[in-house]
């Protein structure tokens, strides 16, 4: 079976085509950067609305077999930012050390970093990880936490995902 | 229209006269040296009482036109600290962020600030923000967080806050 | 009156006999090489059911009597994985300090650390604490926190801890 990987892009401007969508091609480099194994992705562009961000993240989970979902965008504190809400709303499990990593490695870079709130998730085989918006951002976010990734989506009970590892060493933990 | 922030001290023994608030002098005292916007305080002085804080903080966001609300004191583990409880209870969102790095700032001066439970969060237009109840502490953690605090504030719709770059350095991404 | 520490093991393979209980004694020997002060174990070794643990450790807080109660296992991404949700389903406060950190001290180690959900929080007079699994992090983790210990338990009407301090220095703040 292949491994399929979501990514979604949450925007209202780049969903109705004011600006081009940037951050979901930076997800996907990123992949590509990083994994051996084959895989295809499962895309959406959609607006900052917590019913359809709720919806796709749970027809990409359960429909369509990621193991892993990549969302960027909607993570900021304005009254559209909705992203965080609607993963919580869907997940049975939060792993709020991914969130606390991404913004102390963001902090490095621009002391705004404390207004992100992106969160990680488990919803049955499948990890989600809300991500900045900026392109740059993105990577530096994905370096910090992918090479737990592998082994998270080995525990419960995903694919298994090899790396680069030259690119991104992922750590599984002996016996 | 002018900057209004709100400084809510919240001591069961402060409240009754037992000893002076120090520390609301002390968020005063710092907002003074950061802001170069004109401003004027909103200033409460309550016991340890959820209901009570819950419709200040309501009063200051909803009727006050508070766009920055700090307050002081109740985020301990003890049975009467229940500031975080009341921030969360009547704001739309929480900023996981700002606790994370204000318990981060803390620890490198007494191990003891893991108990501490501040958090940051939005309501409509305003942003709320815990802080200790030690006026050291508060500088401390203000120095730490309040880099975003301006940017933060655009992002939600209130003032343009400017500060005295020399004394603290606001943060506003480009684009 | 003697204080009385809770020890509970949470795993599906050591309550049935699949393999010793290593992480259990790794807390005993590590609170005995840290206390001073007089004190005596009540220890359980129970299977991952979110409802056997919160009846535990509410046994152990409101019957028992212990002041402090240490869990190891079941905080990881996995299904069965199920100590923080008990743990937060029977905590008046959680305190977000202290996972923060542990966090923070196991990524030193491995990556792979921001997978954990361990939390601690409050029960009437009782400080809860979840420890990873793997006794070498147990001791990580508590060297890293359990200096805030005393003063936590000390703050919610708990007994009195004193520690050997040329073993672990606990932090009592002044005033």
């Amino acid at each position: 079976m292949t491994i399929r990987i979501g990514i979604i892009t949450i925007s209202d401007r780049a969903s109705v085509g004011v600006y081009e969508d940037l951050s979901g091609p930076a997800i996907r480099d990123t992949l590509k950067a990083y994994l051996r194994s084959p895989w295809e992705e499962v895309y959406r562009l959609i607006p900052d609305e917590q019913p359809l961000i709720e919806a796709t993240l749970k027809a990409l989970c359960d429909d369509e077999g990621c193991c892993l979902i990549l969302t960027t965008g909607g993570t900021g504190p304005a009254k559209r930012d909705v992203t965080p809400e609607a993963t919580t709303a869907i997940c049975e499990k939060v792993l709020d050390g991914f969130g606390e990593q991404m913004r102390a490695v963001s902090l490095k870079y621009v002391p705004t970093a404390i207004l992100s709130r992106q969160i990680a998730g488990i919803r049955g085989r499948s990890l989600i990880i809300n991500l900045p918006g900026k392109p740059k951002s993105i990577r530096e976010c994905l370096d910090a936490v992918f090479p737990a990734v592998p082994y998270c989506v080995d525990l419960i009970g995903g694919h298994f995902l090899e790396t680069h590892e030259d690119v991104l060493k992922a750590f599984r933990p002996k016996g």
